[in-house]
């Protein structure tokens, strides 16, 4: 396998659109990724488009927009870790020498009738009729259970909330740009108990996009400092999120990933996580390995993870602010680790970054973890 | 990148199962494909999964029926060519080294309600209305378009049916498994002038799988003829079905498919494609290089594509009578190509056959061509 760079990334500030298509989110992420890297459409070898729930072959149709040009498109599924997946498809194939230059693309559009399949939604409405709303329902119970096991108040998760508002009031491209209150979260519209709606990710739209290259053809792109891929580690298993009693997804596949990128947490400077709801995110400071079992409550109380802090979460907002269209979510990521990986995240900056960390989980048993390094 | 060999097929009879979950359908494929290899599930080191319209990652749902064992599992959607694809990015993951064992799953259920979401469905309707019924249209206007220049009447179309559900006579796994008359063809609902119902592919429900491994773990599974995969070739681009006024897609992928297996069309001893309707298959026989532009009708006629003739084309009955449940159609060619070049497709045997061919087109602008060689 050879050494891959990642030479530009785009985003369309995630939102809702309700006027606007999936082509057209998409096709601005991707030209906007092409500009940063100085290269052309034509320029690319093959694409992948993650895409979850947006109809049949979605990454060929929005792409089309673009003129088809010979290089392959496909469409890849993973839920939440959707963008996460092509952005791991797309590197493998350079990484393997297949091509020089590929192309990763996600997009969802949740607002004006994107939605599934009449079935699930169905079943979904069933579900909400008995009062048990998934996903924010196994997020509430999961949250009481760290509660009773750790002798937490609510107060923890709420402060992973407002610090990820404080970080997406810093980023032009987050859905919220707006900094809460505790008092704000404790006291917002209850959606699962114990959950408030700041609990929650948003519904969003939106896109964005990473161009990747080999070394030699990154290199001939420009002086800027390289970003490199360090590890790529993708698991398929139950979550496990039940605490001390097995190691979850995440542990398993961030053991993965310091392997291949031969680090550990102690060489990492900032993470982006799946914290689609707050409890998450200091699930993963322990499952990542930045405190021990227990400890993420007092992690985010201490300050640790605020940009500043000893090890930056979700810099960007995180899906609580910057928002959560499913498909491209893992691709923000990717956008916000490259952008602090070169010193252009502007008022959120982490100082003397050079090792960025990228985690998403997806629904059914995904888990998708990539490192990046300057 | 190194050699790469099916060791195990398996398929679910492509029928019409109302009552049956694409779950059940894909762990039938998988098991059946996992025992013809003499592997059991945890040797799977990675699995893609090619669904299109069955909701939200699909692969990672129906797998996790068989339990979640860490390998990463992807849904990839490039709608016909689905199966297709998933057995390509299986195949590319052992070629560059990444595993040493890779499953390819499709599955597709397009009775009891499958479907797309509510805005595509209602777009179909408003076409339906104006009289054009997509696909069934497009390809009747392509025959017309054939008729016209090459003076055809509309009996060589109705032959390819002819002689497709013959092949399927011959298979168990075929959805259709009666031989049909010309005069039937001929005579039955018209679906779109001049197409009638026996000139278009069926609803369809079923799944297929492929397992492949590196050289070195093939050979260790047993003494049976290994089947390899010589050529991988995959473009995204209009289809430009309008004859002699440019190279059509499948013209341009079996160029480079052709090229890599370092053959070419006089190599190659059975052919499977995407006939969906009849004119596509006449339309292949030229854009594949078995006999000069506008002699396809001619090679029908003289029987040259039937099993026992000169060059066999969907010798499983293709999608007019094995059936096209679309997510697993890809694989079901697979399927049979890699009996046929075991020599154990029984009554419907190609003598001799060591070289194979599978193309794949997909709605939106897809190709994907493989090569099998015993």
């Amino acid at each position: 396998m050879r050494e891959v760079a990642v030479v530009g990334v785009g985003m369309v500030r995630f939102d809702q659109y309700p006027q606007r298509s999936i082509t057209d989110l998409a096709v601005e992420a991707v030209l906007a990724a092409l500009a940063d890297a100085g290269l052309a459409w034509p320029d690319v070898q093959a694409a992948w488009c993650g895409a979850a729930l947006q109809g049949m072959t979605a990454g060929t149709r929005v792409l089309a927009e673009l003129g088809l040009t010979g290089a392959p498109i496909t469409t890849v599924d993973n839920a939440s870790a959707s963008g996460s997946t092509a952005f791991r498809e797309a590197y493998l194939s350079v990484a393997c020498g297949l091509y020089d230059v590929a192309l990763a693309v996600g997009v969802g559009k949740m607002t004006g009738g994107g939605a599934g399949p009449p079935l699930e939604r169905r079943e979904i409405l069933q579900i909400q009729a008995m009062g048990f709303l998934p996903p924010a329902g196994v997020f509430a119970m999961r949250t009481r259970r760290r509660m009773h096991d750790y002798g937490a108040t609510t107060v923890p998760y709420a402060r992973v909330s407002v610090k990820n508002h404080r970080h997406g009031a810093l980023n032009p491209f987050a859905q919220f740009q707006k900094e809460v209150t505790l008092e704000e979260v404790l006291q917002s519209r209850l959606v699962c108990d114990p959950l408030t709606v700041l609990h929650c990710c948003p519904i969003s739209d939106g896109a964005a996009a990473a161009v990747v290259a080999s070394l030699p053809r990154a290199r001939r792109l420009g002086a800027r400092p390289l970003v490199r891929v360090a590890a790529s580690a993708f698991r398929s298993e139950i979550h496990s999120i039940d605490g001390p009693l097995g190691p979850t997804i995440t542990e398993l596949t961030a053991r993965q990933a310091y392997e291949e990128a031969g680090a550990g947490p102690e060489d990492i400077h900032l993470v982006q996580v799946h914290d689609a709801f707050t409890v998450e995110e200091i699930d993963y400071y322990e499952s990542l390995g930045f405190c021990p079992r227990g400890e993420g409550e007092r992690l985010v109380e201490e300050g640790a993870t605020t940009i500043g802090g000893r090890i930056p979460f979700n810099t960007d907002g995180g899906l609580l602010a910057r928002g959560h269209p499913i498909g491209p979510t893992g691709l923000a990521q990717v956008w916000e680790t490259v952008l602090q990986l070169r010193g252009q995240a502007g008022p959120r900056q982490v100082e003397d970054a050079t090792t960025g960390l990228c985690q998403m989980i997806g629904a059914g048993g995904v888990c998708v973890i990539h490192i990046l390094k300057r």
